[in-house]
């Protein structure tokens, strides 16, 4: 366990051998002080604020994994800051990518994770024993009375969580405030009439307070859950709604780029540090290219034990289909929400149908135990 | 010029050329209604919304620019959702980068742009027929009094702009409050004291309303210049900010990553699409690796004369000295800042006559026409 005025966070650095000593210890200076020590003649700065290199391990012929020191002090406990002393000008480097972070306990407490976790949304959704389902409402350009009736069908083939398609945000054929209102509404009928316990999670966007004045008038239409993009937004924005929110949070990869943060450290331990509850990543053989074991990785992130946070649940997307819904249960267990959302629509008059063929699948695994 | 219903994004797609059409049509799909056009039976959404592949153009054996019109409609006109659009799912592909955009002319007056740019921050500082001068404080973990007094000596050496080095935010060491307070008393004194005109950018940190404070804190003091890292804090709070501060806006390259958003477009473009007044960028031949032709691109989409926007002021920086500012002065001209941070500090006692030398240097410069 780390001393708790010190983080590590390893770095993959592409570079020889006999440079690589040299290279270490810049990025030390670049992600601490940015200034050649020559420069520093203060003790207290030298002793407590520039970071160090703790540890260099060599994993190719020219790559090597270079572990940092980092003083949380620096990180002014705020997490838009955090990222910043863990990449801001490293970032710059495409030699360099930033692969593991190690923080501790009282540190991580402080951001506080995932508020509801995997059992948070267990208790909201009703769902035991079984993969969670979720579509999302597609495509870009419908009316809010479009939306409403496709999340109604959704709901009554039983899916558990309806989100917003990341792309709508508070654009004019459907502003937010009609569009959450609508579609809350059309799934709270079909779970009175029917007995479902459909969860929606509307699309947060914009800055830290056209986000808050969002979830004010989500919270209003009766929304039990909400869908961010922390790499669009800022992780501090992440972090900021996930103090106010009251309710889980459903992270979205946009932006969060192919490699230059590892995905299982941003999609699985950053987010769930700084408070999403759930975590969306594309999947392998999907319309993505991420590799089985990296996808293995984020689960692994998001889910295994990590000091005091509660686990956040990983939701493999991007291209999905019921045909694969054996495989992925087999593969990720129950603890998952099986995201499936285009080659649902495609189903066109046959929606509810199809969807139920996907609620009925993953039942039908649940019951494989 | 563009129709107002559409703007343009370009990629660099690495493709077999026997793939190249359907990995343009996924792009489209993607970057609009992410299904499969199978399931969109809408009419207005399949003539209003969903982007359409305008261009694919060969620049290598397995290397294709494919140029996608995506409806402004979709962005809802805000900054965040803009980035989504552009690159948000496809930022997930390592063999795609967005390289360029082209928006509408009311479009981009509705963003905005810079609000200073080139002449503002000259005449905010009084600097005419000269490349301005930059400096950072540094290291972190000092207290305000010695950042103050740091500043002071910049301040009297005539440099014009004293930024915070990026990584100051609102530790324990020197907390944005008292910090800010302390470097603008001390800069103003010597104002006062010498005839200076020497202005002092802080950093913002945090999310948007975190940052709106700081704002009326450092307007408070007297401050007139202010710094941020839109990859940090998100694009939409670039935008926000930016309608809100009524003084110039230095963006800083943190989080901005190597290559995956081409670098002329970022720093260049989109930065000041969304209102920076001056774009710091790592310059060639210091510790980063962008090549000088990428500089030079960034400098020119920065100054280029673009729909009704300003200009805004490139800052080269990351590893520069004063031996260098005769060279920066030959490529870039007079409208550009040159920022020389650690390579200062470390004069130690000579700081003052080091900043002297860089001052005198400009000027020398400015005087050869």
């Amino acid at each position: 366990m780390l001393d708790e005025a010190w983080l590590h966070a390893t770095y993959r650095v592409e570079s020889r051998s006999s440079e690589i000593d040299a290279r270490a210890n810049a990025i030390a200076l670049e992600q601490s002080i940015e200034t050649p020590i020559e420069g520093v003649n203060d003790e207290r700065v030298l002793r407590d604020v520039v970071a160090r290199v703790v540890n260099i391990a060599r994993v190719a012929e020219t790559s090597f994994d270079v572990t940092i020191a980092i003083a949380v002090e620096t990180t002014g406990f705020e997490a838009g800051q955090l990222l910043n002393m863990l990449f801001g000008n490293t970032s710059l480097h495409d030699d360099v990518a930033l692969i593991d972070v190690e923080v501790p306990p009282r540190f991580a407490a402080g951001f506080g994770g995932p508020r509801f976790g995997i059992a948070g949304i267990r208790e909201i959704t009703g769902v035991r024993g079984r993969p969670l389902t979720c579509s999302a409402l597609k495509p870009q350009g419908l009316a809010p009375a479009q939306y409403a009736q496709i999340a109604g069908t959704f709901a009554h083939a039983g899916i558990d969580v309806v989100k917003d398609d990341h792309g709508l945000a508070d654009q004019s054929s459907a502003p937010f405030t009609a569009r959450v209102r609508a579609v809350q509404r059309a799934i709270d009928e079909v779970n009175r009439a029917s007995g479902t316990h459909c969860v929606y999670a509307p699309s947060l966007s914009g800055h830290c307070g056209q986000m808050r004045e969002q979830l004010l008038h989500a919270r209003d239409s009766g929304v039990r859950m909400l869908l961010i993009a922390p790499m669009l937004c800022g992780v501090a924005t992440l972090a900021a709604v996930a103090r106010d929110a009251n309710m889980p949070l459903i992270a979205h990869p946009a932006m969060a780029g192919a490699a230059r943060i590892a995905p299982p450290l941003l999609l699985g331990k950053l987010f769930r540090l700084f408070g999403a509850d759930a975590t969306i990543f594309p999947n392998s053989g999907g319309r993505f290219s991420y590799a089985a074991k990296v996808c293995d990785a984020i689960v692994e992130r998001a889910r295994a034990q990590w000091l005091d946070l509660s686990p956040m649940l990983p939701v493999p997307a991007g291209g999905m289909s019921v045909a694969r819904v054996p495989e992925m249960r087999a593969r990720f267990g129950d603890d998952a929400m099986l995201l499936i959302g285009g080659s649902l629509l495609i189903a066109g008059d046959q929606l509810l149908a199809r969807c139920r063929e996907f609620v009925a699948a993953v039942k039908r695994e649940g019951e494989k135990r």
